[in-house]
């Protein structure tokens, strides 16, 4: 299988570290996108440009992130990051928020990538980082559990954190003590999550 | 159940309309939900501060759309919505998809609801529009089955549709026949389409 991705990008970074967690990084070969140039194949694969995709063997396409990570899952037999049963809604809705998160990460990355600066809106970003803002205030009174085997909410917000880290200087640390201590908890028991670490 | 939502949210329909062919609307009140009033205890159920969500019987939240439309799925029996085995991966697909088409329609429509017209920005109009255009493209190759039981991938494409026709003045018809029939076909096979039409 082949995964298109970049390794700036926190979506793939979910992929990544749930292969390696799953053991199927062997069978995985990450080939580089740049979703922003209209000739690279990526438009093909995923009409809508964006990454993670997995291209599977037979030539079909998956995404996003979520569907490729629960694919993952699958393939090394089950129930591992997706739980079944009553357990499964708590864990999808955690990635959601994480997602979430991450994606209004890159709206305000994305408002200055994509503008030039006198069309900046400051209200714009700042509903953004509201979205940010409260999913820390209340993950930081509700943190998750630090886990031996972690599951696909673990490893989203594992990437919406590394993602502020890594575009926005770690300014959420000093003010949510008990996400940093999950956060070093994550990385220790997950080599994945250091060696997955984010670059443009 | 009380679902929140609101009823121009293109999210909130696909969790109506699973609700509809689930028969399970007799259990959930919708609740309105207005996404930009700091007031609405929206934002203390869901910390992003979208809709939809679910607020199920023990006072726990489930978001984003695609989480409560499994676990409605899950409630109803399992397997109708979401199918189990390999046809599983080309549903959920098409689920991303359609709800990436509709995010970046709905950036389009913020693009105007969120900044003066002096910091509007052709360029990332532009950008959003592309990607709805490339996967009208595909779809209309690539059109789904019309199928007498819709799965969620075909939810999430009717509203996806829908919601262009909403905010867009229906302008894909014209270039997309196959799509307008495939869409046509769902409305005469689902009524809660029609009952869940979008209005302000």
């Amino acid at each position: 299988m082949i995964l298109r991705s970049a390794p700036a990008s926190p979506f793939g970074r979910k992929c990544k570290i749930s292969a390696h967690i799953l053991g199927l990084m062997d069978k995985i070969e990450i080939i580089r996108a740049n979703s922003m140039d209209p000739e690279d194949s990526l438009r093909q694969e995923n009409p809508l440009g964006k990454i993670p995709v997995l291209l599977m063997d037979d030539g079909a396409a998956l995404y996003d992130s979520r569907v490729i990570c629960e694919y993952l899952d699958t393939l090394a037999g089950g129930n591992k990051l997706f739980p079944a049963g009553d357990a499964r809604w708590p864990v999808l809705t955690l990635q959601a928020l994480a997602d979430g998160m991450t994606d209004a990460s890159i709206l305000q990355v994305y408002e200055k990538r994509f503008r030039p600066e006198e069309k900046y809106h400051q209200d714009w970003v700042g509903y953004q980082q509201g979205k940010v803002q409260r999913a820390l205030i209340w993950l930081e009174a509700n943190a998750p559990a630090k886990r031996a085997q972690p599951h696909i909410g673990d490893i989203a917000l594992a990437c919406a954190l590394g993602y502020l880290d890594f575009r926005f200087e770690g300014v959420w640390r000093s003010s949510h003590p008990g996400l940093v201590s999950w956060l070093e908890s994550f990385a220790e028991t997950n080599p994945a999550f250091g060696e997955t670490a984010p670059h443009d």
